[in-house]
């Protein structure tokens, strides 16, 4: 089955600003494209050629929106596993697979696949419920601080949390988690992996982040990171080591820590474009969504380099406002030299929620930096 | 009225390649759009709001579509301009003018305007009926060679002719033309000027056109043009005078010829997105479909300048094929450094139909150019 041929048909789940801007590249190529999502005023609505809606979650609507397609794809993580993995035995193409999204989806179960196969990830211990976690404190097992994550249904920060006191873990989840080592490190860097089903690998240019001290969320994606070369190359080996590890087709973006001694750590992954690789659209060869459907659809990847320095900026909704959108001093930025909002479509803002990105791209990226602080000094996402 | 307002409506008329192109950034901008088109497959039925069936030459079609919107544009200039006009002074702004599309909608109205502003063209003379440039010809008038070419609804090489016998005016058209003197150039060169309703004004840099010498369809477009620097800003110059004679809002494609004396004389100018301008979606920091909607909205002009040497390749059907279109060897020229293809999404190939295109990107623009030539001998657009 090839793309190319003119009964084929490409599925993705979830309609969301990931699958918005996947879209995107899927009409430069003319793919026919169909989308499942539970909302109807998903982005993703308007620039597919069919929109279904439905739970992702749920065994059927999932089934039944795969049978259609040839190639299935996903925006998000949190789909139904059951239904992808009927639907690779009936010979559909899921990517990723399901095995894969299984062993994503709970971490966990991630963190043992790292150690498992050898690759560098904080040590960690494994918690049915968040009540063995005090009973761990109480007999010595574990010692603060430490780092506790939901095993499932965590994202941007949610889910996530240093615990250094007994009282930090109040309010939390009662499930299944993890109890990481807090690793001082210096960096938080990504690498995003393409591979295609033959085989083919590249990668795109180590990127560093610059987390919200509040909000846990991604600030700045910097590209390329600041970091010495020898750094660098450990980072996409460890990230390329993951793929392979995975067997993986499609993206794959690694989230990894620098330590203080210039160790890799993986923290975790996504089988998907990634908020890590935006900055791709303006500032590399081949847009990372590009580069997802050329791994998916089994064509030549194409070239990772950078034609210059991108930064990323997400825009996420001001706290203290929750409301119909308005995007602040939107044009006061767009007078800025090689500045490009990227506006997801969400119609509704609430603190912290993410409502677009602006990518900042310059020959000289000291240059993208300085511009993407007066950016990010300039818009504010609040409401009507 | 600000685009950025929940109730903000653009429309476009024309649903084809280009208006494909200017919808996908408006999807970056979240910017509702509502399409025209005679066509129920144009391309342009997925990716807008809305999508409306009519006739763009017909005064109702054009005028009630037109009283739904806040700025109206155009993606070609066969569209009726009596609507325009009256959806001008009911407050529709509309980009670019009727008074603009008037003008160069009959080429012979436009090259009097070039006469009237002082802008250098080729000598020429105006003919009511094709039989008069015979009448001409043998009272003396008119010599050969010289250049035939439709006052109207003349593209894409179509409707220009040189003519160096008498017998080289059978089967033409026979009504009103110009006859234009045949000047030798070295080259032809395009400009794409940006102006905004605020006045902003940006050209993006000079490119060069090579055409096929059959079909008269441009083969490679090379920005930037391989010229001299005083040349460059000569035709730069050129096209920024024309921009201003016509008060234009948004894009306008200077197409000119460089004179064996280095004169700049002006062939045709186009007031929309250009084919001239494709390879700026990869090659540029703004590509030409973000800066005539950042004009048409009164937004700030993005960068005009390159991250790399861009150059674009036609994707044109092959002579002797005609029906469902098959992209032959695809996959071959996406194993090539730094190419995209672009499929427009039209089912039926034709020879010379314009099917799509294919830029090639490099930090090197020769380089850029010998990947196109393989490119070219390598992609072939055939039927089933």
């Amino acid at each position: 089955m090839n793309y190319f041929s003119s009964n084929f048909k490409l599925g993705i789940l979830g309609g969301g600003q990931l699958g918005k801007m996947l879209l995107n590249d899927t009409r430069k190529f003319d793919i026919y494209t169909c989308v499942l999502d539970a909302s109807d005023e998903a982005p993703c609505k308007i620039a597919s050629n069919e929109f279904h809606l439905g739970d992702l979650m749920d065994y059927n609507a999932v089934y039944n929106f795969g049978k259609q397609v040839d190639v299935l794809t996903i925006e998000i993580e949190n789909v139904n596993v059951d239904a992808l993995e009927t639907l690779e035995k009936e010979g559909v193409k899921v990517y990723p697979s399901s095995q894969t999204l299984r062993t994503i989806q709970n971490k966990a179960v991630q963190k043992l696949f790292y150690v498992d196969n050898h690759l560098p990830t904080a040590p960690f211990s494994r918690f049915a419920y968040l009540s063995e976690i005090e009973d761990a404190i109480s007999n010595g097992g574990l010692e603060f601080p430490f780092v506790w994550k939901a095993a499932q249904f965590g994202y941007d920060g949610n889910g996530v949390k240093v615990v250094r006191t007994l009282s930090d873990l109040e309010g939390l989840p009662k499930g299944e988690c993890i109890a990481e080592t807090l690793v001082p490190f210096k960096n938080e860097l990504a690498v995003i992996v393409a591979r295609n089903a033959a085989g083919e690998t590249k990668t795109f240019p180590v990127v560093e982040m610059e987390f919200h001290p509040e909000a846990n969320q991604v600030e700045y994606v910097i590209c390329p990171a600041r970091i010495d070369d020898h750094v660098a190359k450990k980072a996409e080996d460890v990230a390329l080591k993951v793929s392979k590890a995975f067997n993986h087709v499609g993206l794959l973006a690694v989230e990894m820590f620098q330590t203080k001694n210039d160790d890799i750590l993986i923290n975790e992954v996504a089988p998907r474009p990634h908020n890590s690789g935006h900055q791709t659209i303006e500032a590399s060869y081949t847009s990372q969504f590009e580069q997802h459907l050329r791994a998916i659809l089994n064509l030549p990847l194409g070239r990772t380099d950078s034609k210059v320095g991108g930064i990323m900026v997400n825009l996420v909704g001001a706290e203290g406002y929750t409301g119909n959108v308005i995007y602040q001093n939107i044009e006061t930025i767009m007078k800025m030299d090689g500045v490009t909002p990227h506006i997801y479509g969400k119609k509704q803002t609430r603190p912290f929620r993410k409502m677009g990105h602006v990518t900042i791209v310059n020959e000289d990226l000291s240059e993208a930096r300085r511009v993407a602080e007066e950016v990010k000094k300039t818009i504010k996402v609040i409401s009507e």
